[in-house]
């Protein structure tokens, strides 16, 4: 039995208690300073305020000025904030651990000034002197479906096999299945690309709508041709950033389970139906999603790629397009004749 | 204006009515023995039987008896038979043909007695002494939805670039948009693999009405680990039939769309739920789906080819497990297990 605290009190965080505690670990969950509501939530009455479900039995919960009560004793630290707080943890977090793994839940790619991205396991990295094992989760994982222990398959991610295998040793059930890899910068790519492409193919819910009413039935046709191309340019971006072939498997499998997300989802119909950003978002009551922004930033990063003339925005017509949608331009007709393509050798490798 | 002759009157044959009417062509469609019914019932009424919609206007309609005046003054001829009919298509129309292209709407693989796989493409051109130019069409496209009008990308394959452009400026609208690619293998490797991996990906549909009664919710995270091992076996069959890497999008496009199918999907739940092949087609009334046969062929293709040593079937878990329950063997539960990969280099590739 192992000690695992997990700081941050979301819900992706919060739901890797569920497969810890059934591997019969001692789990800690401490909440952010905007996590208050949650913990004391938990305190009360063992369940999660937003992932509305029961957490295990014999967790416990910590507010975060009892961080280094909590991390006493630590095996495992899971980082359990989202990309906003990576930042945060960054500098408060990371210089208090003891010297024990860290499995972090966050997803996203960040982008940097001269148009490079970088990804969270290399930016933490970059923000402490000490030797830690940096490791992250990638796969298509609801924090909903994870604690209600249904099949789920991810990736974590880090430098090292044997420390790998040893998150996996500690963390795989009959229903978390777990796959490795030590290409960080693929998993991570293919992990942050979902965004931008989810509100890509949701668009066609909304176009459909626009074309034939509200009561139209849903249209696979558009919504397959804006799917076969997100995974066209997610696997020409996971070139681009140096990044295995092989995972294409994991961005497609993530977009997947984005598309039938609640709020990317209804974004992307929203925009697909015609209305601005900015009205869409107010549709959805000023709620910052998480998702807008890693899919701004994904956008903007090739931008500025192509700017500096190491890559080709004729590559990503459908990238172009959603990152035009959500800079608030007038981008037109969802531009299905730049998917067309003419492929007169054998592949592109 | 030219001609377009459409051998075989089922229903993606003759949803390529709407595009090419839209082009301004004259369009004949030719019903098979098989299609009396169709023709008799288009003749009478404008409509199509089992598409349920109007065609478009002017288009003349054809018993295969009258296959010789059909063709007079034909410019492309539309192979419209489905898998079952490819045989009779090159027996019996490929020699009375004039010298004009031929666009085949047919899709999947012929598993060979050695465990290779051949095109249908490849199939005709063995079937005849002739130098006809043997096209095929690909991607996600079902025929309701390009029967209404809905934004669809395909793509066509065939031997010369100059006459898949032809085609393509016979047949492209505002709606139907055509991607061209010289790699036949690779593309119609990528439309043939979605029967047997649409089955494997609804499998989770049955799987968790099976856990939790069937008015569970949609599982989404069994659905996309599905999705993705899904996606990463196509991408490993397309490499053993020397098929470009770029395929993979048509692949998981056409997968997309396939897993919203409704005979292919109700099936996939069934087999899902518990029930046995037998029992499962009972429950559909018999009715001989033809994605079970690809996907049957599929399986077996591989298996043949892992039997001679030319491939190894620990690379296609998922394919290995839908081939056994369309065996009517007792499989066991969904191999998730089997699905955990460890990358410790970069890519595969």
């Amino acid at each position: 039995m192992s000690t695992i605290v997990i700081v941050g009190a979301g819900m992706m965080g919060s739901a890797l208690s569920f497969p810890a505690s059934d591997r019969g670990h001692a789990v800690r969950i401490v909440g952010t300073h905007l996590d208050r509501d949650i913990i004391d939530h938990a305190l009360a009455t063992g369940a999660h305020l937003t992932l509305k479900r029961r957490l295990p039995e014999g967790i416990g919960f910590f507010h975060i000025e009892e961080l280094p009560d909590a991390l006493e004793g630590a095996d495992l630290v899971v980082g359990g904030v989202s990309s906003f707080g990576v930042d945060w943890f960054g500098r408060h977090v990371l210089p208090v651990l003891p010297d024990v793994p860290v499995l972090s839940v966050t997803k996203g790619l960040l982008d940097k000034p001269d148009g490079g991205l970088i990804t969270f396991p290399r930016l933490l990295a970059g923000m402490t002197d000490r030797n830690l094992s940096l490791n992250a989760i990638g796969g298509a994982c609801t924090s909903y479906e994870l604690a209600d222990r249904r099949d789920s398959c991810v990736v974590f991610c880090g430098d090292d096999p044997a420390v790998l295998r040893q998150l996996r040793d500690m963390l795989g059930t009959d229903y978390y299945h777990i796959s490795l890899s030590t290409d960080v910068d693929g998993v991570e790519c293919a992990v942050a690309m979902k965004n931008a492409y989810a509100l890509g193919v949701t668009l066609a819910v909304g176009l459909i709508q626009r074309q034939e009413g509200l009561d139209a039935t849903l249209a696979y046709n558009p919504q397959a041709a804006l799917f076969g191309q997100g995974v066209r340019e997610m696997a020409r971006m996971l070139a681009l950033v140096g990044g295995g072939a092989d995972n294409i498997a994991y961005a497609a499998g993530d977009l997947y389970v984005t598309v039938f997300g609640g709020r990317t989802r209804l974004l992307g119909t929203l925009l697909g139906r015609g209305l601005t950003i900015g009205e869409a978002l107010g549709e959805l009551d000023g709620v910052t999603l998480e998702s807008v922004s890693i899919a701004t930033r994904t956008a903007r990063a090739i931008a500025a790629l192509a700017a500096r003339g190491l890559a080709d925005m004729r590559d990503f017509p459908l990238l172009d397009y959603v990152g035009r949608l959500l800079a608030g331009e007038d981008a037109g007709p969802i531009p299905f004749e730049r998917f067309q393509e003419e492929s007169f050798s054998k592949g592109f490798t």
